[in-house]
């Protein structure tokens, strides 16, 4: 009876990738720990480019940056 | 001091009702804990069905089979 | 399909308690949202005392307090 | 390696202090615990205050009585 | 910069099957959505069976009537 | 009434470390947000180095690379 939330970043992933995640993290629990898929949940959470952080700067600020120029 | 989180999917819970989810919430702790409801907190997260999986399919495509025919 | 956690301090509570909650909780989205129980989960995070904080304390600091003679 | 997620009721913060958020609760972690910033993430999560309750009301009737009189 | 939280409860899982996890979860987010796997966590949390619940039960008591006999 | 999680790796921390996120946690909010620091929580998670996972691996594995030589 696993629970899986997977926390991303709202940059346009698509129904169908959604649809993968989900498919991928439940398969991957039933393979790996032998659990039960119908008592598999997963919950997908999208989160705005202006709410996530990384070293201590928005995602927005850090995508912004790499347009203008250096490497990711 | 509880805090209690409750996900549910996006399916029209009216105000009225996440406001009964937050009361019998709350009464839960105080009851059976004792804790004192000043600092218990709950906070409800409405997650899209597409995001939200069980048995590897979004509930999105478990409530459209639902209607086209079978059981639940 | 709901997912309930709730996080309380590490203060004793017993297995019946737990067991309580657990079935308190499923009740509520039962009754108020007219959930399934099957697909409902519960899951409780017990935290120690010195692991919460209130008020920019920890848990531990305010019983340890109260104990010494305040009130609350 | 830290994850830090903030919750808060979604009454107005601006994008200047998510950002602030995001570089204090960095700091933080790397002041206190010396943690490499460029492994630490922040996510800010805003919740309606219709979905935020304390001592078993939502935070939307809480504001309302204090607009319309009493103490906080 | 996916963060993913994998809960299971604590049923004798291996060292080996949590590397498992982590590995898997991460290459599901680098090959469906196209993550960085240098910022991508994976956090498992194991949940004692006394503290999860399903179907308004705790798990240790539907492993002890599996047991004893019943399917499932 | 904000609520904080910090999930850390379990490598140490001491308890005055973790009063010291508390303070400062509560302070980033009262400060940044004007909040209330009467209903702020600051929820710590020490997590396991074999249950958190970067770039595919354990943190046990990557502590353990990290001493045998390498850079990071």
């Amino acid at each position: 009876m696993p629970y899986i939330n997977i926390q991303i970043t709202r940059e346009g992933a698509s129904r169908e990738q959604k649809a993968q995640l989900i498919r991928g993290a439940t398969d991957l629990v039933v393979q790996v720990l032998g659990k039960n898929p119908a008592t598999t949940f997963v919950v997908i959470e999208e989160v705005d480019t202006d709410h996530w952080g990384i070293a201590g700067e928005t995602v927005t600020v850090l995508r912004e940056r790499a347009r203008q120029g250096g490497a990711q």
